[in-house]
């Protein structure tokens, strides 16, 4: 076994077109770095085929554990918890609380990967919830938004706590000393948020830390770039990040359906063929890819389902720099 | 005074460049439709300048009410009350209230429209809270979103209630017999919503209404346009509508900018002109303003205080179909 910084555990046989995606997104990233250990979970006779597949023979930096069985995306959380415990995804959690591997990524059944880490990895003494934290690609480059669904109830103190492990995130990933935090709320001006929103303002507001506090920010200006964390309730981020991709997609939907409904349009979409493949290079989700639950005692990382692979890389890109940034550390120095 | 089928109470007063963009927009929907007949609340002398201006002066579907104030933005809404009496805002709800007008149109300060509007219109027996609901753009059409903001704390009944009168509203605008509705919910797979959502959910599943219910909807569906209303709380409302309006600038911000940067792009741009001219009429953010204050007496539409007069023209226009429509009427049968 090859000696490496870092060893990341992969499940291997969660969302669409698994094990395939998972090992072609892994050579892409072993064509770049090699100071990181894989050690990837999931059927054998299905991971060595793929592995020979995209040509990962050559490399040194992964072994294989052979699992018998996988969670499916339509188990409920209780049946995971029944019976997972000889899948791919409970044996790469259990290989983080075992200290064999220093954190986790999955395209796997959400639920399932959010409870089984609680169970396995336990959080971070001193923080509640775990936060489901993901980037966002604004004006100015990138932000942190979280909670993105691990919590519908939130709490005063979960405001505050993911403010703080937000910050230490950016800081991880972007190396920003002094990150700045906003609290996503709504504009009109008799309305203020809840009471627990507000009592998490006055306290962040009053409070020396190490990133700078904006206050509120509203829904549309996410995406100027001005703030680099923002923080808002499990429900209201969830469908916030649900409303932009939808936002998205229909754009684009127009866009596609103008230029094609005439031939001059048709003649024109060919003459900025490569401005629009710049466009679509420059929005595409798959750069984003990686949910982050935080406040565990180690990161876990959740690819989307239908990610594909070149997405799947971006998610393990995204761990390293996790991992380099030593940001479990960070956060239970300031816990 | 001539008749006319509705009158509509116009506070010429709010937002940005009023009373011109407010006269300008009327002079647009006179041009078309001449059997309602406007009462024009604001300074006179403005008025006057304005109807000169715009060349209203033809027309006989107007009279304007001389108002010696009115409500600014920045007033809180205690101030609102307590000052606005004869203010532009105050006069318009009031005409509304005395049964000379049947609705009522600002671009003022929406607190202060709320407010004085539950004050003097009163609710609708039977409805606890009033909605603020608006029309979005979706792949097949239109679809209509409530509540975006008129209430942060929400119960079971405010998401049935907001369920029928959205779907009343739906059928006052487009005459769609039994329109769908969804409430919108977060997708991970353990968390199903709070509490009253569910209760709501199974209440409205287990009812014959006079819409199809569609159960939950998750963000990224509000846009693909298989349901007609889309019910949430307040807080949630405001920030998707938001985050949306936030995406759109920054995927507009982003093509501009890459069809911009090199010589290639700015040709591009030049021979598609009129590609991107019928995109960016087809996504008119215009063609969307007024907010629908729903549940009082009457009426109440907000048009957005940044709005321009062709903007305001078209909030006009909604108001004449919710007249047309019926809609309160409606409601009273229903409730």
């Amino acid at each position: 076994m090859l000696r490496c910084d870092y060893t990341i555990a992969i499940d291997a046989m969660g969302g669409e077109n698994s094990p395939d995606k998972v090992i072609e997104g892994l050579s892409f990233f072993l064509k770049e770095e090699n100071n990181i250990f894989f050690t990837i979970f999931g059927k054998e006779s299905l991971l060595i085929k793929s592995i020979h597949k995209y040509k990962l023979t050559k490399s040194k930096n992964f072994e294989i554990v052979d699992c018998s069985t996988q969670i499916e995306d339509k188990y409920s959380v209780r049946d995971s918890i029944k019976v997972g415990k000889d899948s791919s995804m409970w044996k790469a959690i259990e290989s983080v609380k075992n200290k064999k591997s220093d954190l986790v990524i999955s395209s796997g059944n959400t639920g399932a990967l959010l409870v089984i880490s609680k169970l396995l990895i336990k959080m971070i003494e001193g923080i509640d919830k775990p936060a489901l934290a993901g980037l966002w690609p604004n004006k100015k480059g990138t932000s942190i938004v979280l909670d993105l669904g691990a919590n519908i109830e939130f709490s005063e103190k979960n405001y505050i706590d993911f403010s703080k492990i937000g910050a230490l995130l950016y800081r991880s990933i972007f190396g920003k000393a002094s990150p700045t935090v906003g609290l996503l709320n709504v504009g009109l001006e008799e309305i203020k948020g809840h009471e627990e929103l507000k009592n998490a303002f006055n306290k962040l507001n009053s409070s020396n830390n190490y990133f700078e506090f904006k206050g509120y920010i509203e829904g549309n200006q996410i995406k100027d770039g001005d703030v680099d964390i923002i923080v808002t309730d499990g429900f209201t981020g969830n469908i916030a990040l649900k409303t932009a991709e939808g936002t998205v997609n229909f754009i684009n939907n127009e866009i596609k359906k103008i230029f094609s409904s005439t031939l001059l349009g048709k003649i024109c979409y060919l003459i900025s063929y490569f401005i629009f493949k710049k466009i679509k290079k420059n929005l595409d989700p798959r750069k984003f890819n990686g949910g982050i639950f935080l406040g565990l005692n180690a990161p876990v990382i959740k690819s989307h389902g239908s990610a594909d692979s070149l997405a799947f890389y971006y998610s393990i890109k995204l761990s390293a720099k996790i991992l380099k940034g030593e940001l479990i550390n960070k956060i239970k120095v300031n816990f």
